[in-house]
């Protein structure tokens, strides 16, 4: 069961002949959610072979274009493509009015359906959940209203080891119920404790994004533990005040929420155009936060699928 | 004195990996004239080293997406990269509206002015005009208004031959009338008649943009005996059934276009995605039409410059 995250776009602000403004997807058990969608997403999922049918969900964390002028197009190419099922977008209430503005001219007759969940930006709230994967929204702080997303999995239930089954001959009616962490007794009466019964369950895998943001402690407890964090880094700390100013955070400062929020690695992007090379960003980083990566497009970052054994013997 | 056109983008509906969506490029005079600007215009300007500062107008011939998408990612860098003068956008009215809306979002704080030239699709009009060059709109036949456009240099004044004005001693006040055609009389009383004053003057060079258009001939007259005419040809003959419907051409009928208006060279484009090679589009407007070529991102057509001798000995 997969749950890895790609980029498709690394840069803040505009494409450069290298870097594609803001677009990640994240995988996770082939279910493919698309988080923002900067001018060329398309493209990007195109040249990583994502399927445009498989991508049911999008999330735009705030209406800055670089994070969303490339969802005209993508809804257009979707609907050339003939699909059918439902496309559910997640973002601040006006994109969906400047989408049915939109609509009425570049598709005239879509073939599917839009379904538009509007955010809100004050306060965290759970916004998608399935039977293995839930998303939260939480306030980042920036110069409109920006949130992040938190994609966890749900508790998985332990694997029962098929040889169990047959040797103490478990009815059907009680699997259920094992899985779930139940002991069993048998006819005689006798207790078998679970742990002889099952393989160990996995750790919930998460995945935080956060970009466009400015410097905020807030966001710590939401993202405590995370195994991968995306934190916006558009500038070198020595430009602390124009990250500030226009509501983003250096490096150093996403290596500083990393550490607070004691997070497994962090991804840096978002990088403004004035780095060629993102190098010294990273190394900045990393002064902080051994375990801080650059994002690069076309890059996955895997999270592995480890059991309760394995983390407890950690 | 340059008139060249330069394709940025030749497919139809969206973006492929080898394909860019509709957006060319004039240079006439050193004045770039942006024509179309589908997702991705900005990447291939950026990639065919056009300066962003030298595009002062943009022309949109409609509102299909795959005509406009790239105008909001360019509107928004060319803030970013500090524009201070004024840009020019002809499109349909709802562009504006569109753009206003937009605007409060992406770009709250504009560096420069747009100034939006409503366009309309019922009857040819002259929309542009400056020293040397007219711009001309002028209604196609689509599922939605849709103009097309017309880039016409006026007519040159004549050059004055620096020798003889020095041998006849002519004054200053009489060479703009001599540059005009004007013959010039001595002080003896003398006629020297212009040809010998000065060097011929050249035709006036002009480039005609059409897509997306079904086959109509009520456009012959307007493009009659132009230098170069882009018309669009997004199916091969046998699907003609599928191009009247959509209200686009076959390659056939974009030759025809091309004949019954005497032009000097057809450029087909906007190719359905299903052609991965465009050969046999090319191959069956030349049945018709023998000076027909395919568009090719990041292909160049120049008009070169000929003397109104060199048109009269052909």
């Amino acid at each position: 069961m997969k749950f890895s995250v790609t980029i498709l776009g690394s840069n803040s602000a505009f494409p450069t002949s290298k870097r594609f403004p803001t677009a990640h997807v994240l995988n996770a058990h082939e279910r493919f959610f698309l988080i923002d969608c900067g001018e060329g997403t398309q493209l990007q999922i195109r040249r990583n072979k994502f399927r445009f049918g498989k991508i049911n969900h999008i999330f735009i964390s705030h209406l800055h274009g670089d994070h969303y002028f490339g969802i005209f197009g993508l809804i257009s190419t979707m609907g050339l493509l003939g699909r059918k099922s439902d496309l559910h977008i997640f973002a601040m209430p006006d994109l969906e009015t400047i989408l049915e503005f939109q609509l009425r001219y570049f598709y005239e007759d879509l073939p599917y359906k839009i379904i538009f969940h509007p955010l809100q930006a004050n306060e965290p709230e759970l916004i998608y959940e399935d039977k293995s994967i839930t998303v939260e929204s939480f306030p980042l702080k920036h110069r409109i209203p920006t949130c992040g997303f938190l994609f966890r999995e749900k508790k998985h239930d332990a694997r029962i080891k098929k040889e169990m089954i047959d040797f103490y001959q478990i009815p059907i009616r009680d699997i259920v119920n094992i899985k779930q962490g139940a002991d069993f007794i048998n006819k005689e009466g006798e207790i078998i404790p679970n742990n002889r019964l099952t393989f160990p369950s996995g750790q919930q895998r998460s995945y935080a994004f956060c970009s466009d943001t400015a410097y905020s402690e807030k966001i710590v407890p939401v993202i405590q533990g995370v195994d991968l964090l995306y934190h916006e880094a558009t500038f070198l700390h020595e430009k602390a005040d124009q990250a500030k100013k226009s509501g983003h955070s250096t490096s150093q400062q996403a290596a500083q929420i990393a550490k607070k929020a004691n997070v497994k690695k962090l991804i840096i992007g978002h990088y403004s155009s004035r780095y060629k090379d993102v190098k010294p960003l990273v190394d900045e980083a990393r002064t902080v936060f051994r375990e801080s990566y650059p994002a690069i497009e076309n890059e996955s970052w895997e999270v592995p699928f480890i059991t309760r054994d394995q983390v407890e013997a950690k």
